[in-house]
């Protein structure tokens, strides 16, 4: 079946019916607005886009793919302020041609996603657009934390980083060369693995800041220097480039702290730490906190790429 | 400038600038994830999406109408459920050659329709795209107040309606058509006028269901019926058809009810109340609730239009 034949509330009827419900949902989707527990009585909540040719290619990643792939954009961003995610809501613009098996298929990895924090689906809305569009809004809660921003680094923190780096970018180049192996590269950059509660684990630990990391380390973590007014130097020994990626990166001619240093879509936490933390085996230490500006790598200003911005 | 020049983080910065905070806003754009206050323990909330050339065109509205009529179509679901309007998030898909100016006049749009009701744009996203698309989530708090649902109408109960319909289905009939006044129809259709008080006010009085009319009054009344298990009856004589909509719809050969009862855009608030209800002078009783199902005119189904389904 193809859109314009089910109308709107056809479909939306057939994206619901798939949708699971979470314990903070109150009200689901088929009202005017959805209702979402709140108990903290503050809520976290980010909006990410993502734009078919730009954020995704559909020769590329699947429907499921790109509907965990959304999710977890903003899913990692309401645990990068210390929070656990409630609920998503979507927007989806889907041009004519796109069947509805495609769209269900979205809708189930938009939930399956949200379900891996206990959270679910509970509102949205549908177009037509000559662009696949899809707008998620996460929300969440800090379940009365303190929320971890950007601008709290001191000089003499420690920075560390919770989740893989790096994955997601080889994989991208691994499959704009036209290869799909690795696997375990190209399947990380279709499906991100984020262990979301590394932001609340961070937020009880005492970071003094957070960021999730997806459009570079370099750049995002430029945002924590930027905000807290210091400077970050990153140890280059620190990270564990896996051999697959080293492989990889060997068999297609590019440096892997490319990957390491620039490339986005992994979402792993970075986070920083007074000195004396005792930081559980899930979080690796890849850097230290100064007086000063910027983001170094051992001390020197690093001469690759710096990550992308979305409009360039 | 145009987009690319400044790149992502130079006009959010642009954009940011602009935007107020309100009373609810604990933390606005810049990090993460925007905290807002949800005092209530549950917080409300809704997406809608506005796709240029479909739900506007840039030649009939400027930048800040279009920012009035993104913000508000969102707003008003809040109101619907009978909460107050707290927060808007904004993902924001802007195609080459949309200037800097533009960008700016659609976020004073966006913020002052928020300020209407005290709430802000605590955050959002932006991406390039070949499709301008704007996706807003609002967010509200029900202070203490149980959600005013589409399921709760009750035969006997009276429907009233609070804010004006059709003015904006006869603005675009009459931009449609190529002409630019009446001014009064025309600034209905680019800058809805929206008593969101109506919300929490109905919730206060008792109503047993509620919508928020964005589509038609038939089909979005359809809904409630559908949910409430009821069927609702319109009176036709009850509306004030005012002069100005009387003679454009005689000068373009329309049947002014086609506006009324099928129109959308106006969002005005529709909602049943038990027959005892003692209502303010802003809701006008156009209807009651019978045991049945869909929705009548004068006993009768409608011959005329059913509003617009967006994927029609």
């Amino acid at each position: 079946m193809s859109i314009p034949e089910g109308g709107e509330f056809g479909l939306i009827g057939r994206i619901v019916s798939r949708l699971g419900s979470g314990p903070a949902t109150i009200l689901g989707p088929g009202d005017d607005a959805a209702i979402v527990r709140a108990p903290d009585g503050r809520v976290v909540a980010s909006t990410d886009v993502l734009v078919d040719g730009r954020h995704f290619r559909r020769d590329w990643c699947g429907p499921e793919d790109i509907g965990h792939r959304a999710a977890a954009a903003n899913l990692a961003d309401i645990a990068a302020m210390g929070a656990v995610p409630t609920a998503l809501l979507v927007a989806l613009c889907v041009p004519p041609g796109v069947d509805t098996e495609w769209i269900e298929s979205l809708a189930d990895g938009l939930s399956a996603e949200a379900a891996v924090v206990g959270a679910s689906v509970v509102g949205g809305d549908t177009s037509s657009s000559p662009t696949l569009t899809i707008a998620v809004t996460a929300l969440g809660d800090l379940g009365g934390a303190a929320p971890v921003r950007r601008d709290g680094a001191q000089p003499g923190d420690i920075l560390a980083l919770s989740g893989r780096i790096g994955y997601a970018a080889a994989g991208l180049t691994v499959l704009s060369r036209g290869f799909r192996t690795p696997k375990k590269l190209v399947e990380a950059y279709r499906r991100p693995e984020i262990r979301y509660a590394a932001g609340p684990e961070a937020a009880a630990l005492g970071a003094t800041s957070m960021i999730d990391i997806s459009d570079g380390l370099l750049q995002d973590l430029g945002h924590i220097a930027s905000s807290s007014l210091v400077a970050i130097d990153i140890d280059p020994e620190a990270f564990d480039v896996p051999a697959q990626m080293r492989d990889a990166a060997k068999a297609l001619g590019v440096d892997p702290y490319q990957w390491v240093l620039a490339g986005g879509d992994d979402h792993p936490l970075a986070a920083t730490f007074p000195p004396e933390v005792s930081l559980p085996p899930e979080w690796q230490v890849i850097g230290t906190v100064h007086d000063g500006s910027g983001v170094t790598v051992d001390r020197k200003p690093w001469s690759g790429g710096l990550g992308w911005d979305h409009f360039r």
